[in-house]
Order: C-alpha cells, then structure tokens, then sequence
C-alpha cells in the first residue's frame, strides 16, 4: 500500500466511485486468509507466480491440511516443506492429488510442470552424500519456483579433482548453492572459482565437533570468498527462494 | 582452465605453433603475483572490473603497502578495508595518491568516479546511528564497484513508522543490503515489503546479551522471511560483493 | 511475618492471651502442607486468590497427583502445567473432575469459570501457528487466573500487513504478551506500537541456528523496543502469571 | 493511525475540508525528525511525558549532540544513557545547561524536577556495591521519567538477615527491580516475597564463570519465582522504562 | 610407594629376606584386577571401608556384571550408579543378592547396614521435587559409605520460609549437599546460613536457558557464598563421596 | 534466630524482662553495619575468627576504603581480595597500617601472625608457574585464616616425576586445593592420589581453546576422581575459605 | 596430475603417440566412480594399499550397499564405519561374504589379513571401558590398515598405578592413539612419558558438563603436553588414519 | 623408570656395588632443576636432542630469565615462546647472547644453526598473510628443532591456482603444518592432495563469527580428510614439535 495507490484510493473517494464506508473496508481488507489458527499470506503468491510454501516442520498433519485446503480454494499451488514419512501419509490421505518427494520431504499439490520464469541455470553443489537430502529440497523447491536446475553431488573439497572435473558446469551457472556439512569448505573452494553469487547451505551432517550444523555454519560465515552469503543449518528451502529471486532479475 | 582451453593448446602444440617448454610454462604460468609476503590474485580483477581488495584488519600498515604497490605496479586499483586512523596516516604517507574514508575505514587508490556496471540500485538499509560505519563500508565499496547506491538509515523496528515512510524507496530497489546490531529484526520486516533479495548484515552494535553480534547474526540465520541471506558480523564489504555480483546479473 | 505482625504477638504473648508454646509453635507452623514429597505453599494462593500451579514437567504422575490431592484437600483450585497426553490420561484417571487441554497441555481441576479480577484486557500475540502451544498455555493460564484474554494469531514480523491489520486490538490491551520462536522480532515490532508492558516469550519453533529457542531469546533480550521484558524458553505460564500481577495493579 | 483516522481523514478529504494532495501529505508526514545521522522519534514522547532517550553507548559526542540539539530545538527534555566521563566533557562542553550523573553514566538536559505521574513507589533492589552503577542507571532513570523510587543496596542472599530487615519497604513497593550480578539469585528470593512484578537486572558483575553477566542473566531466565521477568546484561534503563509504563497503570 | 616403603624393600631384598624377583614382582604388583575390559581399583577400598563403586551409565549390563563380579570374588561390597530400571532388571537376573533403588538408580550388593564411620551428620537439601533423583543418589551413597544422612526436600528460595522452618536442622549439619536445578540458587542461600563446607549439585531439572543444568552450575560456581564448592550436573554420587571424606576427618 | 532463642526472647517478654518495643527492636537489629554504599556483614567474623573480607574486583578505592575502616571500627581485621597495584597504592595511601601482597594481589590490615586454628596441613599444588598468583591468593588467605600450608608448584601432569617426586608431601595433608590452567588434569591426578578432599581452582592461564579457563573448570568438574569439587575460575580465595572450613572440622 | 606428468602428457600428443581427443579424455577421466548418489575416489585405495572407506553414520543401508558394490566391483577391499546393529544386518543381508565388529561398529569386506606395512607398534591407550567401542574403532581400523597394535585399556588417570604397570608397553610404540572421556586428560599424562606422536581422541562418554565430548576435546587441545594432537570426537577412524600414515614412514 | 631399570638397580645394591642410601637417592633423585617458582624438566633435552622451551606467554620476564638462567647454567639451549617486544626487550637486556624473532616472537639462546636429525622436509603452509605469526612460529620452532623446513605461503581456499601452482612442493614434504584462519578450509584441501600426516594449527585471524578463532579450530576438527590432527589456536609451536618427532621416525 504505497503512497501511489493511496492517493488513486483517495481521489475516487472524493470523486464518488468510492464510498467511505467500502474505502475503509477495503483499507482494512488485507491479503491474506483467516483459518482458525493461521493468517496465510496470498497477496505474494498472485504477484511473483511463486507458489504459496507451508513450513511444515513443528505443524501437526492437521495444521498443515487446514492451510493447504484454503490455498487450494484461493486457487493456488501448495508446497509443504519437512514433512517425514509419517506425517506426509496422513496429508496425503486427505489430499490426494498431492504427490510427496521422501528424499527432499516435499508434499506438492499443484501444476505438476512449472512454467520456467528464471534467466539461467541454478547449479546445487553437494559436498557428501549424505547431504543428500538438503540439497535434494533445494533442487526440488527451485524446480518447483520455475528454474532450470542442475545438481552436482559428492564433490567434497578432500578430493578437489573430483570438483574441477566439472568446471564447465560450475561455471556455467547464474546463481550456485553450495550445501555441505561438517567443516563447510565446498562454498569457499566453489567461490573461488566463479564470478557468480554462492548461497552456502550449511547442513547437521557430522558428530561431535561438528555441533549439528554449527562448525559448517560458521565456516560459511567466516568464508574467505567474499561471493558467499549464507543461510540456516540444513535451510535448501530458503536457499532455492533466494536463488529464485536473484536468477529472475 | 577448462577443458575446452586445455584442447586448443594441446592442438596448438601438436601443430608446432607453442613448443612443449613454453606450453608447460603456459599451464604453470598461474595469475598472480609473488610479493615477499603474498600471492596477490590479479587474475579477477582483470576480467571483471571489480578493484582488487586487500583486507586490512589483522595486517600491518607495511604488509598493506607491499600489497598495495604490486597492485598499482600491476595497473589496478586499490581498495583496502578495516583500517583504522593510524594505520591510515602511516599508509597515506607513502602511498599519497590515496584517500581515506575514516566512517567507513577504506582507503582508496584509483579512478576517483566509477563507471556504472549494475543495472539497478543497491539499497542500504540501516537500523540504528551506531550501525553507520558497516553500512557506510557496504556503501562505499558498492560505490567503488560501480553500481547505483541509496542510504535509508535509523530505521529500526521499534518505530516502524519511521521505515514504511520510506517504502517506495524501499521497494525501488534490485538488491537491498540491510544493516543491524542488536536483535537484528530490521531484515526480517525488509525482506516482508520486497521480493528481492536482502543480505543482512549483522553488527556487533549492542551490549550483554547482544555477545558482539551473535545474536543479531542468529537472527538473521533464523529470519522468517524467506528471501533473507547472511554475512558475518560487521562484514560491510562481503556484502557490497555479493549485491554487486548480483546487480551485473 | 513482618515487624507488626511480631509485635502483635509478642503483645499477645505478654497480656496473657497467648502462651509461649502456642506462640512458638505459631512462629513455627509455617503456610505450608508438608506431603511426603513436596512442601506446597498454601500461603500465597490463599492471599492472592490465585490457584496453586504445580510444574508438571519432571515429575511423574504419582508426584503430580501427591501434591493435587493435598491441595483439593486444603479447598484450593489445581493447575498443573506441562502435562503431556500419557501423563494427563494418568492424572485424570485418578481425578476425574480435573480437564485437560491438549494444547496448552495444562490440568486443571477447581472452579470453572473464574472471577475477573484484572482491571483490562491481556493480549496474547502469536507469530507463526507453530507457536500456538505456548500461545495457549499463556492464554489458558491468564483466563484461569480471572483475567479478560484476547488471542492474536500467526502475524509474523515477515507479513507486517498480517500484524496492523490489527492494530485495534493491539492498542486496547493493558499487557501483552507476546510469543515468537526463530528470530523472536515480533516483541520489537508490537513494543513499538504500544505505550504498554510487552513480556516477551521465546518458543523453541525454529531449526538449525534456531538453537531450540536460544535465538529467539537472544533476540528478545536484546530488542531495541524498551518496554520489552523477557521470561525463559516456551514458559507461556510464567509470561501469564506476571501479566495477572500487572493487570491486578 | 488506525481505522477510526482514517476514516475520519477520508470524510474530510470527501467533504472537501481537506485536499487531496494535503491528505497524501499528512499520511506520510510520520512524527519523526530527520537530522544528518538519525531519524528521532519525537511522537512516543509528546503523547507520554517520557522524555526522549538517546543511548549513547556506540555513539560518538559529536552524535550525541547532533541528537540532542534537534531535541531541544522541538522542545523536549533529554536523557543520554552510558556516557563515559570523557565523552560527557564533550557532551557537556557544548551542552553546559547540561548535568553529567557519573555513578549512573546519564547526561540530562531538562527540567530538574520531574512531575510523579507514577501511582506507587518503584523499589530498586541491588545485589552488591559493585551493582551500584546499573541500579544507579535504574533509580536515577525511574526518577526522571517521574516515579517516587527508593533504593535498597547491599543485601545479597547469602546474608539473608540483611535482606529479611528491610521486608516492609520491599513489601511496600508497586513494581520492583532487582539488580544482581555473579549467581543473579536475588530476584527469586524478592520474587518469592511479594506479589508484584519483578524486573530482574543482570550484572556483568562477577569474573571466570560470570561469563560477562551470562550466568546471572541464565539464572534470572530460569528463576523458580513465576512473578519475574529479565532484561539484558546491565540494561537499567530498560527496566526503569518498564517499570515506568506498569507504575502508570 | 613412597620413598620409606623403598628403602624397606631394598633392605629387604639386600639382607636376603626377599630375593630380586619376588621383590621386582612385587614392584610390579599393583593392586587392582585385570578383567578382560578393566583394571578394577581394588586398593582404596581396602584401606578406606569405602565400597568399590562402578560407573553403569556408558556400560551394558554385561559390562557391569564383569566388574560385579570380580569385586564380589575379591570379597568386596558392590554399587553401581547410573542404573535404569531395565540394564537393573538385567543385573540383577545375574546377582539375585543385590538391591536396586529405582529413584537414586543405584545397584547395591554387600553389607546391608553399613558401619558408621562419619562424625557427624550429612545433610541433603533439595529444591524441588524433581530435583529428588539426584538428592536420593546422594543421600543413598552417603548412607551406604557409613554415614548418618538427613534429607530435607522441596524448599527452593522462592518460599524462603519453607527453608527457614528447618533452620535447626541446617545448623546441626556438619557437612551439606544441597541439590538444585533451574537458576540453582539454593546452595548460595544455604551456604550463608551455615559455617560448614555446602557441596552443591546442579540437576539437569528445568527447560529452556535452564540448558540441561549448565544455568543451575553456572550459578552455583558464581554464587556469593563463599562456603560452597560444586560437583558435575547431577553428580549426586561425587558429592556424597566428598562429603564421606570430610565426614571423617 | 532458632525457635529456641526465639522462645527464650519471648519468656523474657512475658516475665517482664524485656520489654516489648525493645524486644522488637532486637529482633530487627541484624548484625550488619550500614554504610553509605554497603551492608557489611560483621556477624559472621566474631562468631568463627574468620576476618571480614572485601572482594575488590569491581569495587574503586574509595568503596574499599568506606567498607574497610567501618571493619577497622569495629575491631575486626580486614583482608582485601583482587587488589591491582594501582588502586593497592590509593588503598594504602589512606590505611598505612595495611600491607599488600603483590603476587596474590591481597591487602591485609590486622594481625600480622594469625592464630592457628586448624587441624591439619592445607597443601596448595599449583601446575605450572604462570598459575602462581591464583595459587599465592590460596595460600595466603588459608594462612591469614589461622592454617598450616604448604605450596607445592610447577608439577603439571606432563612430567608426572615432579609431582611423585613429592609424593609424602601430597599424602600428608588433610585437604589439598589444586590450582591449574589450561586443560586443568592436575585434580584428577592429584585426586587419585590420596584419599583427602580435593578442592580444585581452575585459573585463566592458557590461550586459545582455554577459552580464559572454561576448559580447565569444564575438566575439573567432569574429573574422573570422585573427590574432586570445584570453585570458579581464577577463585583462590573460595578454595581457601572452604578448605578453613574443613580443616576446622 | 603434476607438472612432470603434464609434460610427458604433451610429449606423447606432439610425437602423434597419443592423439588430441584421448589426450584430451584422459585429462578428463579423473579416477573416481560415478554411481548415482556418489563419486568415490579409487584413486587413493591403489596407489598406498589403504583401502577405500565409507563413512557409514548418516548414509542408510542403501547408500552404504551402493558404494560398497562399486567398489567391489572395482576389486577394492570394503571398510564401513559407524554401521549400528540394524543397519548392519540389512547391509550383511546383500554382502554376505562382509564381517561385521559390533563393538567397533565397523563394517569389513575385503582380504580378512591384512599384509602388515607398518614399521612399528601402534598403541591403543583407552581410559575408562566405556570408551572401549571409540578405542576399539581405532583398534581395528589401524590393524586392517596393516599395522601391528596393542590395546591397553582402562587406564584413566586417577589411578597412575595401573597406566604405571604398563609403562613398558607405553615406551615401546612407535605411534600411541590415546582414548578419553570426561575431563580428557590421558593423553597430557601419556604424552608426558613419551617421546612419540601421541594422536588424542576424546569420545562423548560423560555427562552434564562433558557436553557430549566437548570437555574432553578442549582439554586435549589445551594439553600441557606438546607431543599431542587431536581429532573430532569418537574419531576412533580418524586416529587410526593418521597413525598408519604415520608408522609408514 | 622400567622394572628392568629397577631390577638392575635391585641387583647392584644386592652386589653391594650401590649402598642403600645412595640407590634411594638415585630413586628420588629426578631429572628435574628445583628453581625459586619452577621445576624445569632438564631430562627430556638431554634425551632428544631437542631445546627445553619456555612458554613466555603469562609469565613475567624475570619468570622468563630466572627458568633461561637455571637451563643455561645446566649447559641447555633456551627457546621461550610468545614473547612480545617489550618482554623480549627486558629479557635480552640480560641475556644479551640471546636473539629475537618479532615476528615468530620467540627468544633463541644457543647454538646458531641446529644439527638436522629430521629425515625429510617439513612444509608449513600459511592461508594468508595475516597468519604469517603463527606460521613463523611454527617454522622457527621446527627449524631450531634440527629440521629442514620449507614455507608456502599466501595460498588460501578461495584461489585454488595459488595453492595447485606449489603442488610438487606440496608432494614433497613428508610432514605438513597448515595453518590457517577465518573457515579454517586449508587444511581439509591440502590433505586430499597428500598422503601424507596434516597438522592443522587454527588462528585467530578474523572477526565476527571467526569467534577468536574457534571457527577454524572446528573446521579443522570436522575435516572430511582422515589424515588431518589439530592443535590448539595459534599453537604453531605444539604444531613444530609434533611434526619433528613424526620427522626423526
């Protein structure tokens, strides 16, 4: 509501198309859904084309349900992050149409092939294997936003040529997430080697000194790349969202 | 050196137009240059108009200067970060073509305007007065990158009123760089008002539970909005980096 | 037992209308039942009108109904808090007037409608509809304790559109309470738009750098709004206690 | 600006009291004062009688004073909060109607007697002697702001008789901070008391294990006492502001 | 083996009474038990009528009953510390003599009135009720190694009259454990009501800032009574040993 | 004030001889004095031969004076604990009768030999050499308090020949306090040793990973020996308090 | 792929021995597998007789089968580490002709002697017998490596006489991985008695304040002994590792 | 001390070779030099061929030169670590043999150039400039140590050409120190290039998240490469003597 729309608002008010009453209604009506226990934001998702994301880790099955039947009536796409096995067996049992990706622990109920909007390519870089699964949630999450995706796995910085052998990919990409865990190095070795904006996913794999994540985020932050920028401990969804945006520009 | 550089000087060699000595040398030859104290990467900064940057926090004024001269010896321009007022007199006066920036605490030595390469604005978000030295680092080196750049600053989230009076300004923006100390909330309501991306800066503004920044830095990490990258704490310049990376894209 | 009550004792004590050993044992006999486990206060319910809580949380159904039943004994109301399914399926098996709230995961036995004796309205405001758990347990704890309670839901600091849409409501409390886990800025934002007492709760909603709440705790102790108090981690009771003193004021 | 302005803003506009160009003036023009560095929050105070603070802990005098000026200019008294004696001789060189309080490190300029809007006594409690700058900022802040204050010191818990001398003052307050470094026990033992709210004040009192305050901040955080609530590490002033807005209740 | 236990040896061994082998042997000699996975120290409980004491919480129950048994054979008593209900179920399928205590988690098999070699009384004071696993573990041990044990339960400092009925008990001790979760201030407030050594033990008791008992050990390291020195978190066990050793000087 | 003073308090009222306002009047004349800034506690000093002691850390000169010559009134000693050289020279400037340990940071005025008191030698082992002062403010305290010590030093655990070396030394004492930085062994060891209490200062001495002594206090507190306890960083005065206390057991 | 080895690479296209696309391809083919989820480096594994190893802690039994076959395929030997029980069973159920060491938790397929390549003894020192399955991953991996090793087991430090009695043992090792929980100081007290590399490994046995391993590392890390390095913690792998790199020289 | 030694011993006193008196002195009689403040360790020098060290870093130059004079006069070389300028002024006014290294900030008295007893070339690879202290410790320290060392510095993750251009010096050493701040990634690439053992020395090179160094000491400890051990932050001494003894294998 900037100062623009406001002043359109006014105008019609004083000029009679708008009475006072429906101006202050529609001052008051803000874009989003009231369920009983959310305020589900839609005004971004009709603007950007990027589906509506229910953040699914500490909701019940329940919860997530009653937010994902008001998006589907308001006619959009739905896309529930962290949801284990368990949970995503009770979703979809009362929305079949859904389909759910184990791996990445995605529930999506929507346009099965999204229309690509982003200018380039999102390269996920994957330092073990067992960093498998964040890297999968940000590959799907960006697929799902409309880019063009290519994953490149188990390239750890202890064994650099099995990186360099795929140079040409690296640095062919517009916008990089570089997801790794236990001391976090891939970021700063792939930055070093393209001109191009990394966001670092740092992940809980390890023990021990690896703190659940901590030692690999603080790696990230402390990067002596200056092209890194970094997200929350095992976060591919907000990695993919922010790659999304910058390769739309 | 990518596979395809690599075929066309074996070719190159095989057809008799490079010897096997000056190819070897060729592979060996790497783009940078050897000081007493440093190897100095001049290759980036000839392919991408980006200045080479020397971080000046944990050096002396004279590994500064050895750095600086193989620099401008080399034809570049200089930027150093992070360094305070004494070890600015003692750079300055051997390096008189210099400037200073005592806020922001860059020296710089080079073209005094640069020429604009971002194809948007960087906006620079600052929460308190006391955040101004990061967000004048972050501005400055934007500047010196070549990019168009605003300053919105004492819009903290206590006093919202403050922050949406400047909402078209806001929304204007390509990349915004948002700057806070404390508890670090100002990205969060930001990265709400836009669908660009934001790169929060963390300050080490704040006392006690503020544990020099930490706490502004986690909540950053743990930012409910989802367009939301981080950086490490007072890191002004990392920042200017990545927006200006993005802002060429 | 202070000065006046001493003097009057010993006045007492002196003319003869009390004798020594009823006055010592008196001076002993403290406002505590001592059962095998536990010595309960009586003292402060009886004073405050203020039913006696019993910490739910490390204790076993056996301890928690030890002490319920000294109390119902003693004619007082029971709320017990942190009382998970199986536990509570145990308590009220062997307490059968008690109910139980799954989500505020409270036991309460006693009166069913209290008395209002706060002199306003007490806010409750939720940042995400994963925060709801604490939000109820302040809710639930506020009105159990004879205050008029309003509930704001899921108006997270990302969304500010979502918060002053209610704007209203938010000015007409005489406290808030506020709840919000992964950066925990929304006590900032709503401290900012009240001249009133804001007691911030943590939640441990969040992942990662989330810290089980650590993060959101940070933030609030932190914030640059100065009505902002803060209690420990998910402690919705604590939260509503308070707010019940400063609404009796 | 909440919907009963607005709508009485749009009537005027439609009824031609007032145009439309001045309407979209009067909605932007939010009540800050812009200076060089800050934007001043002038609104919260005129509405309030709070004087305007500036937290002078990362500030230089030079922006102190540019603060402060723009202050006096719009009428209002100031209070500077951690202001060092150095820089309170500068503060005060250009400020000399001025006066430096250099316990409680506040620089005020103002009315020297500030009228009691407050309906009780707020009761600073402290720990130990090494407490008193931080209850110092409490009591002289409460008093500015226009509260009848008192100060009870030196009475740690492990010298409970020096406590239990002073149980009628403690009893007789409204609202009551307590100040407290290494364990931070005190406000459980005040807590368990009275039945007012208690703002608990941690210390960076203490040394080794003290962490800089961190343990008694933890220890305040988890206090067994349900009626207290915490501040930040040394942060007096904030719990003076709170304890203002309750005792205006 | 100290200097004087040498010199006997050599003339022993020099005068003929022992030969260079056994006496080599018995250099070597050294007083414990080699099982197949440990070297049991049977040594100290020779000379001290203090009972082997094994560690079950790291071990299986396998583990458990090799060490058990080797002591048993050895002519020694037997207690475990750390054992749940089922490794118990299991050990004492095997040793069918010994005892189990399911609140203190301690196995015992040896004398069961042991012999009382302490001067005077352990007390064991306990904030909370649910801090009583650990106050058990230590009066247990305490008992067991032949001392005369008082427990005095549930008296936190947020009902500080609850403490202070007890005061002639307090003052009788001749040594205190006090056991306390949360903020663990108890110890602070015990150790300046008594002039005997108080050993505190922080209990994992509580939640959030409380982080599993490092806030409640925090304080107890800081706490202002001078008369208190503090074991590992819920170390109930190292306290008792302490104390039995000061017992009997 | 137990229950039988209390009743004696009383029958002495009710026979008339005491009166009733002088009766209340020594209820509530608790044995401190009152100075500007400091309640001191004289109680504890005439009942146990125990000098009153001022922690002057954090204290100015000027507190320490206040509090030093209302002792002196009063007829006690007076032992100052963390003195620096700078404030030690403003101390004495204005208490000539004092004298200041250096190494130990102490200021003492009274009794230049104390009586001794306790039964038994305290030793104080100290690890290596930089851990001197810590170990000197242990010794020298325990001596001032009327012991027998002993000072063993530079016999960390790495060359285990310069602690055996003087095993008889470490066998005859009757409590030990052990003083040691870095990754603080030298308890255990020490501890497995003999069958004595052992009190264990962790000190500050160490870089890096130390963390300023947390990790010598975190080996401490999990030390493997059961007769281990521990007081906080750098806390030589609190080992010796303690360690008076048994040795007058 | 050096310098030497480049030249050569060039020499043979020039002399037409080798033509541009195969010189080009085997630039490329870089020695690692490409299975679905992984690249595993073979490259390693043949030239030093070490052989591969898959990490098995957060891969399912899937992950682990598909590297082991291509390795198997590739006549490699198989070492899996971190393989619980079940996991275990279901890898075993595919690769019968695999053994598996419950307590070491490894995984082995491969030559069941190793040939011995080792020039000395490895020394396994382990403190207390809850840290037998770390030592014992050591173990077992340094023996499968092609090492001779010895296991000398719980030896902690409270009890020199027992790590004494073995002092030859200790003497004779060429390389000594040193095994401890707790307050980590075994390898400080082994480390003082040799003049090996001594390789520290601290495990999460422990409770409270060992904070799952942390205390143990950070003691090792700060230990007085300069011969001692260390590893993450349980790295018993890790230790194994370096120890027959070590030994081979 | 082994039992053949002891039964040598036993026989040559039996012999009547060695009178008792005499053999108990020799017993007692351990290699160590009993100073005012120090028990210096002469024994281990003599054996190895390797300096005794002075850690000057908490010690006072008179600590310094009373333990260099004791060494002297016991005809040993004297090396003292982190000494700053002003110390090392002090200590070589009187000790005017000796040398200084500012920038390793050690002290040398004795024999100017040492006997090589290392097999092969330690290398010492530096990250950056700013860690040039702590990597000329470390070079200093194995040089003094009788080994050829080689330095390669300025060859950080970030600018993988630098570091592959020194690939051959890389594969030549049979020893690596890395050292290396900010992500501490250096280590984790260098030891996939190499079979050889890494020792990994963090510093305290950065700011923010860099936490004083403890980011890097993690990133080391969680290395994805096996053949990577750790010391403490900024230990390039430690480093330098562990690799010396891996060298004379």
């Amino acid at each position: 509501m900037n100062t623009e729309n406001l002043r359109e608002l006014l105008e019609s008010v004083c000029s009679g198309q708008t009475d006072i009453e429906s101006a202050t209604d529609r001052l008051a009506t803000l874009p989003f859904i009231q369920t009983a226990n959310a305020r589900i934001d839609t005004h971004r998702a009709h603007r950007q084309g990027i589906p509506e994301v229910i953040y699914g880790g500490q909701k019940t099955a329940e919860q997530i349900l009653e937010s994902a039947h008001a998006l589907i009536e308001a006619g959009q796409d739905v896309l529930v992050t962290r949801v284990d096995e368990d949970k995503a067996t009770r979703v979809l049992g009362r929305l079949p149409s859904a389909e759910y990706d184990a791996l990445a622990k995605l529930v999506w109920a929507g346009t099965s092939e999204p229309k690509i909007l982003g200018k380039g390519t999102i390269l996920v870089v994957s330092a073990g294997s067992a960093d498998l699964p964040v890297a999968s949630e940000a590959f799907q999450v960006a697929r799902r936003f409309g880019n063009k995706v290519e994953l490149l796995q188990d390239v750890g910085v202890a064994g650099l040529h099995r990186l360099l052998a795929s140079l040409d990919l690296i640095r062919d990409a517009r916008v990089l997430i570089v997801v790794a865990g236990m001391e976090g190095a891939l970021p700063s070795v792939v930055g070093g080697l393209v001109d191009k904006p990394v966001i670092a996913v740092p992940t809980s794999v390890g023990y021990g000194a690896s703190l659940g994540g901590i030692s690999a985020l603080l790696g990230m932050l402390t990067s002596c790349a200056s092209n890194v920028t970094t997200v929350n401990i095992d976060n591919g969804f907000g990695a993919a969202h922010v790659a999304t945006l910058i390769n739309r520009l």
